[in-house]
Order: structure tokens, then sequence, then C-alpha cells
């Protein structure tokens, strides 16, 4: 069954973004901050018990050390740096977990140092490595793409599984790519739209194109999003629209 | 038998301090820093791996999160941000540890945090309490004083062992108490001095003061220093001596 | 005449705290982050930018080096650190100014160092030399309180002028202290209470402690808050009474 | 004449790189890092005090915010970010000099942004703009190349003055480029080997590639290392090898 994911837990010291609990009841993966890109342990600590209240499966969202560009600017970084990172990240959060008697599910690399993974084999595959050494039974998130050859040879090389996301509210070309935040249209605004093309995706398994192709994209997960006005009300409907298909 | 611990894994980035490498091969508990004071992920990998060819017990070494100051400046934080740290530090390295088949065995907060966590009983109880909660069969090592009764009741009622380290060079007044390090003679720079002070420690289980008197002070552990010149000389020696000891 | 001063530029990375073009407009002097309790350079590059689209005069808003903390935390520092730190961050300040044909017109340290300022006359005094040594133009803004006379001396000694602020919202002990934010009351959050009390204040010269003494404070400014959700209306009907009491 | 530069004032917090008092009496122009890969607000001012001592000129050393990696990772940052990084670092480092009574003389970007510069017209333009707009009498040191048409116009277009470097230790191609560092003799490690090099291009205007071909580099500064066991005896060597041919 499609599971909705959100980027959660991105506040940090006195700031905050979104209104988690308020999206924390409706999703099935929370990927929480993990101090890099955004939160501080006495977040992390807060998201993982809300989390935890609501029956969510917590991910790991690490990132690049770019507290200041939120984790969005590209670092060159070598194999051995990332899989360092990897590892403190997850497991600084782990053990915010273990403490609230949960765990640490997932993995799923934030702004950045995901779209990085998905252009670099090497990148990706120390991040499929420094999980492996971590926790072999923990899946790592990646973006759906027609081509998704090259990653499942890697991952299965590790023994990782991986859970292919699509977003939600985002359109994407005939090649199956998502429409870059450049050009117009690439954020879909109208929440009906949205609903009438996930809709669309439960019931037949195809996600339209920008241009009115019909796309056969892998879909573990839709990744949704906390932090704008409109959000809750969007999160709420795709709920409610996935546990009527689940139940018909 | 006395053990010989030392904070070692404390460069960070380009910058080395002392010689790692040179000193794990003759101590038995690295307190090996958590990046909040001192190291990166990247350094304590490093560390936890050089720990581990030497098969040295790691403890988490973690600190107020202040790099500048090398965690050497007390910051007044709520008893809820330092149990954050603390897990996000020991949570961290464990991570680092379980990659390499091995595991945090112990924990010895540093600098600022560790005086003052002898001075006020709050940060003591949250230190043990943040402890407890992520794996309740890590020891707490503190310094030991002539008044260790209360440190004793707060780890007795969360259920955490405390381990009591002397430093090997510094000098102890008639009441147990370090010399403060503003005063002359604070630091026993002589290393024939502190092997004899040491060895009638190990065969009589007193410590001289520094005006002669005989301190009968706790010691599961002696700390040692990793990053002076004469470091190493007094290292080997100390761990030759408690060697030879335990094998008469 | 009585000034509004208000802290503003204190967003950092995609963060945002208030609505700071809301505030702008009806204030005389912006207290503006400098990147080490909040802010970074780009936005410190913007508040400077709107800080001069309204005439408004900049102030610089320096802190301990505390981002995670927002400056709330007090950090043992040294007079000379401290020292660095002010003139690191002022410095920085004025550079962006400097840019945009303006300057950095004054001082007021931020959160715990404006506390500890009041407390420790060592720190007061490295706060205040290191202003003297880099522009003796700048006055700074300390706490107005009963007795100002050890303040007075230590400023006249660098040459430096004190700007006396009183707490627009905040209760007055009858000892003109602030009643401490732990205790009920402590801030007022009656609008109309506000305004009366400042209008006594303009016209009389007096502040009413919470116990009803009528207080003889130096009053250069007005601290007035930006972040929350009434303050943009207390801060207009501030501006337009300072504004009518001035004028007739 | 002929200039010697060094990148100096690289410690931070407890940790110290090279022996910067050993090197400053034989440079011209001391590279001072401001905060964002090394230094911090107490390190800047004592190379402030250093480099005065020795009427050593001095220049911002500005960085990518990248402590942890030096500021050797390529950062992708926008031209608005730069140039807030740049005013905000050279703003900082002339408040330390304005209160030692001397003042920041020149710019030299550090590590990748050094080599980025150098390499993206977009970026090396926000870097001469933001000089432009806070100091139009500070040059820039870029490296000398065979093709320095480009970076002249876009001085020109903003009014600052380039510096071109050349490094003594460094082999060129016969194309003029530095042999890349991945490459075997890209460092000349015979210290007679530089000096013979570093004579002749003061003699005869020329230096040698790796190859044998002669180079018409542009050479207004050389750039010397501080930070190795040899350093300091090569400084010492092209010093006076550069006042004798100055005096003959």
């Amino acid at each position: 069954m499609l599971k909705l994911n959100c980027d959660l837990g991105e506040g940090f010291g006195i700031y905050r973004i979104g209104e988690d609990n308020k999206i924390m009841p409706y999703i099935d993966m929370a990927n929480l901050a993990c101090g890099f890109h955004a939160s501080d342990p006495s977040h992390m600590q807060e998201s993982v018990r809300l989390a935890k209240m609501y029956g969510v499966s917590i991910g790991a969202h690490p990132s690049y050390p770019d507290l200041q560009g939120f984790g969005r600017r590209v670092m060159q970084c070598t194999p051995e740096e990332i899989e360092a990172f990897m590892l403190y990240q997850i497991g600084a959060l782990d053990a915010m977990c273990r403490v609230e008697g949960t765990k640490v599910d997932y993995v799923k690399p934030h702004g950045a140092l995901y779209n990085q993974m998905m252009k670099e084999p090497l990148l990706f595959e120390s991040i499929v490595h420094s999980i492996a050494k971590y926790n072999i039974d923990l899946p790592l998130v990646i973006l759906s793409t027609p081509q998704s050859q090259q990653y499942e040879e890697i991952a299965e090389k590790y023994g990782i599984r991986l859970m292919y996301e699509l977003f939600a509210d985002r359109a994407y070309t005939n090649e199956g790519r998502l429409v870059s935040r450049s050009e117009k249209g690439a954020v879909i605004e109208d929440e009906s739209e949205v609903l009438g093309r996930i809709g669309r995706l439960l019931e037949e398994g195809v996600l339209e194109s920008n241009d009115g192709a019909l796309l056969h994209l892998k879909a573990d997960t839709l990744c949704v999003h906390g932090d704008t006005k409109t959000a809750r009300s969007l999160v709420i409907a795709l709920r409610d629209m996935i546990d009527a298909y689940r139940d018909s």
C-alpha cells in the first residue's frame, strides 16, 4: 500500500517550521532531520516522541553539514566523509528513538544530498554502503525514475532494499522526470488536481505526465509537504483517499 | 585492577592534537570526543578503528556544544538540553562503533560538563538519567572525591554504576580535592614522582596529598594525558607498573 | 525624545522570526543580530537594507556564540574572548552597513550577554572597552536601573556614552528592577495598560512599579518586541503616542 | 618587486597550525583566515597583532562557511550568498585591524572558493563586486594564468586591481597551469630547485614549466607555505633572494 512520507522535525533552536503536530497524525513515515541541515538534539527528541505517539514510522533524514543552507547546497565531499556523516546522523537519531522505545526504520537523504545521490553513482554507493554497515534492515528511500536498474544493482550488492517515492504535488515530464522547479507548473497547487492524479495512481497504477502521457513509475511511498499553509488539507485528503482505496 | 583512561580522538577537520596512535596501545579506556567539543564524524570513525585495533574499551566523551571553546566554557543549559546532548553524542559514537563491530562501553563527560556535573546535583542527575535511558549497562566515570555518597545515591536510583577516577599527574589537597590549576604545583611534572605516587596507590591503596597526608580515595581508573610531549613516556611507565603489579 | 528600539534581523537560513518589514517603519533603532545568536551574512545584508529604507538607526546586537541556544545561555568566557567576539560581530555588521551607505550607530548586547553585562562589572568593562577601541562614538544601550553609578563610571573611563533602556511591556518592582519572567505578571499583556504607563512616563517622567510606586528611571529608549502577534499594534500605538507628545 | 604572501592565522580554538611567529618576519603579505574555514575572533586578533608587529600587509582570506572541511569543499552558493559571505568576513577582520591601528590591505579567497573563482566567471564577478562595494582600494589576489583577459575585464568593470600570484613550490604545465596535486611532481620539494626557479623568475621574468618550457606569467606575488617543517627555511631563503635582487 502506498505510504505517505513527510519531512518533519525541521526546527532548530527557537526556530520552528510548519506544524508537525498537525501533520503527524495523517502520515505513515516521518523523515526526521538529524542536526546537519535542521533540528538539534532537543528538537529530535521531541520529534521522535511525536512520531511515536501517532505510531508513525521514523526515518533518518541525513544531510550535508550545512545548517545555514538548510542542506540545499551541494558540497563536494568524499565517499568516506559521506559515510561518516550518514553514520553520525543515523546513530544520533537512533539513540533518541531507543530511549523512547522505538527505532529508526528507514533512511531518506535530504535536499542536495538526495539530489546528488541520484546523479552520482559513487555517492549513491557510499550512502547504500553506510546503511548496510549500520543496519541492513533499513530501506533507503530514493526518487522513482524510469531507469532504476543502476540503483537496484548497487542496492542489491549491499543487501539494501530500496523504496521508491513519488512527489504528490510535483509535475512529471513525459520521460518520468520531475519538472524542474525553475519551470512553470513544476508544483501542482490545485488540491483537486493532485487528488485526481494520485487517485488514478492508486487505481490504475499510472501517473500522468505534464503532457498527458501515462507513466509507469514504481511507487512505494508518496512524499507530501508539511510546511505550507495548505499542506494539512492535502495530507488529510490523501490519507482519506489511500485508506478508502485500501478498504475497498 | 586500576585502568588507564585517556581523552583521545580530539582532532577536528584538518586539526590534530597529540598522537593517538602512540598512546592507544598502552591504555585500557579511550574517552572519544563526539563532535561537540572536538572531533567530527570522520575523526570519530578513525578513533573507533584505532581503539578497536588495540582492544581498548571505548567511552563516549560528551561535552557542551562548544567547538570553539573546546568544551571548557560552562554553558547554562537545562537538564532537558543536557539529556538530549548526551543522547545525541553517545548515539552518534555508538553508531561508529557498531559498524566496526564494537560498542560504547562507558561514558565520561568532558571538560566543563565534567566539572559542573560534580558541582550541580541536578546536572549530575540529568547525565545519569540520560545514560540509564540509553543503556543501563554503561558506567559513568566521575571524579573520585572523599564525599561520594551523594553521587552514589543518584546513580543507584537510576541503576547506573559509577567508576571513580584519579588523575595521575595532579596534586591533591589534604581534603582529597584536586589542587586548582591556578595554583603552583597543581600538575606534577616529574615523571618519577608521579610513578612513585601511583606505585604507592597500587600497593597500599593510598594517595599522598600535596602536603604529605594519606588519602583514601576510590580508584577504578587513572586518567592520563595524551597530548603533551612527555605523555607517552609516562603512559608506558604506568602501563608497565600496573601490569607488573597485577602479575605479582 | 524617547526612542523605540527593537531586536530585529533574527532569522537564520530559511528560518524567519517575526515580520521585520511590518515593525521597521515604526521604530527608531533596530538592534540587528550579527550571526552569533541569530542571523547570517545574507540576513544581515537584508536587515541593513530594510533599516536604511525606513531611516532607522542600526545597532549591533552581539551575542555569545550560541546559535542553537539563541544566545540565551550564559557562557563562561574570558574578557579577552568577549572583546574579540564584540569586535568580530560589530565589524561584520558595519561592513554590511558600509556597502549600503550607512553605518552601525550603537551597540546593544543580546540575551544572556546583556543580562550578564549588568551583573558582572568585568564583563561590562570588557564590552565597553571593546566598543571604545572600535569606535568611541558608538553608545552602549544598557538596562535602566536605580543604581547606574557603577556603569557610568566604567563608561566614562573609556569615553563611551550609555543609553538607558526601559522595557515597554515589562513590570518593574518597587526597587526599579524587572519583575522576573518566572513570576506572574512579569509581562504586561494588556496594550492599553502598557500605553497608559508609557504615557505617564512621557508626561511625568515616572514609571509605575507593579505595586503602584513611582519610579524615576533614566529612559533614553524603550524596548519593544517584534516577534509576537500583537507586537505590531503596540509598536504603532507607541509610535503615535511618542510622536504626538513630541509635537505637543 | 615580487612580494611573498602566506596563508596564516589558521588555528581555531585550542588548535594551532604552523608557527606563524616564525614565518611572519619574512613575508610581505599575510592572508588571514576570517572564521569560516579556520580561525576565530580571538585567533584573528592575535594574528593581526603579529602581522602589525612585523609590518606585514594584512589580507582578508575569506572562505566558504565550512570549518570542518577547512574551506576545501566546493559549496554551491548563489552570487548573493558569496557577496554576503565576503562582506561579513572582510568586515570582521577589518574591525580587528582597526582596533590595532591598521587595516585590511587586500583580499585573497581561500581554498575551494579560490579555485572556483578561477573557474566560474559569475562567482569571480560576485567576489570582485563585493570587494568593490566594500572598498575599491583593496586589490584581489588571483592565480596567474596565461589567459588573464577575462579576469581583467571583470575587475576593470568594477574598478578593482588584480594581483597575480605564482606558487613558489608548485610545478607548472607547458600551458602555464598548475600541475594537479593528484599528479606526481606537483609539489617541488627540493629547496634548491625552488630557489633556482624563482631566481630565474626574478632575473629573466620567466618560469620554467615541468617540461622545461619557459612561461611568461604575470607575477606580483609569490605564495609560500607556512605549515610544513621545511617551510621556514624556504621562506627565509626566498626573502634573502628577493631582497638581494632588489638591492642589486
